[in-house]
């Protein structure tokens, strides 16, 4: 198989018969070592960080799919620490969805002004264009279709699909008592059929989960959700 | 008269009668003694300034009321370098209307990846939050909303009247070939009424004028525009 893209969190190879294959690192998003769902640079490895995330994207994955969800997951293989996806177009050169529930991380840092740490919010939705190197940039409806990245019509249908998918999360999780402050999600278009479907991962390391106030990590997370 | 406000580029005195006088300065906003629109600094003091700004804000205050756009102009005296105004209430803490029609400035900065300096925008309107310790974080349509700033019936009006205005000051400024690249309003409520108006100034201290291809600065756009 021939790798076509080497990620931050996971490595992508190209499959006889169109599908791709993502493998799971134990590369985790953060700064100065401290791990940041938020963040867009590797800031740690923790072992088996890989594993825990697959087995958790693909328990989300297999929930999302009972509800009729579109999504690029074929299946999973948990001891190569691999997943089988359709293969997808981004929307430009990668757009994240954000949907949030509470004001924290970056919202609180912009918003500030008008809400206190933690203040509920109502599926509050915003896209980001996936760009390091200028820092993650949230970006209007308007301008997405200005610069041709997404249609009106698209953007409704991922902001309908972002409100969906976070809420059968957050619902999932509030069973176990975990309630979710805020999610990130990526989309893309099937290569062949043109259907918008959720991309990448759903774990931990995409998330922020909080346990009676206390904030509970990617890994902790797993065990909590698949126990 | 008292002083209600001392602000970058104006003060702000209450009247008797419930207007309140702008008192427009010599101070520009700009980084490191150099005039940038999008600024929120003082950067630099040019004599004269203010009365240059006074000028240009009542040539095009004057032509808006002529084409029946609500704003806060009551009179100005040149002399004086004062504008007296109805009283506004603001939206939150204040709110920054920018209507775009070319990629110059913080849009180039942030979606740069997306397009090319001085690239053409259909009047690309975004909102930003008066605050400088957050560098005036933009905010979409939901955020205004959940934050109780302002409701989606009057960021609707906010988006349409920002068109409007920029529309005209394009025009305007068409006809003595120059081209508006960008522009930023400000809008509150009418104190007693409650009707949203245009506040502030329309100068070139909150717009940015090429003329083929030149960037134009604040007062030698008075000088052409009152020509």
């Amino acid at each position: 198989m021939e790798l076509i893209y080497k990620g931050k969190t996971k490595d992508v190879y190209e499959m006889d018969g169109g599908n791709v294959l993502l493998k799971f690192k134990d590369d985790v998003t953060g700064e100065d070592g401290v791990f940041d769902p938020g963040a867009n640079t590797v800031g740690l490895t923790i072992e088996g960080a890989g594993k825990s995330g697959l087995r958790m994207t693909t328990h989300f994955f297999e929930k999302l799919i009972e509800k009729n969800i579109p999504t690029h997951f074929v299946d999973s293989n948990i001891d190569e620490v691999t997943m089988t996806v359709k293969k997808a177009e981004m929307f430009g050169r990668g757009l994240e969805v954000i949907c949030r529930y509470r004001a924290v991380g970056s919202f609180l840092k912009r918003f500030g002004a008008y809400c206190e740490e933690g203040q509920p919010l109502n599926a509050f939705v915003e896209v980001t264009l996936k760009d390091d190197d200028r820092k993650d940039p949230p970006i209007n409806q308007d301008g997405l279709s200005q610069l041709g990245i997404l249609s009106i019509e698209d953007y409704k249908k991922l902001e309908e699909l972002t409100k969906e998918i976070s809420g059968i999360v957050k619902d999932e999780l509030a069973l176990k008592g975990l309630e979710l402050y805020d999610i990130k999600l990526e989309f893309g278009r099937h290569i062949e059929t043109n259907e918008i479907m959720l991309i990448d991962e759903i774990s931990g390391g995409n998330m922020r989960v909080y346990k009676n106030g206390v904030y509970i990590s990617p890994m902790e997370l797993e065990k909590l959700v698949l126990a």
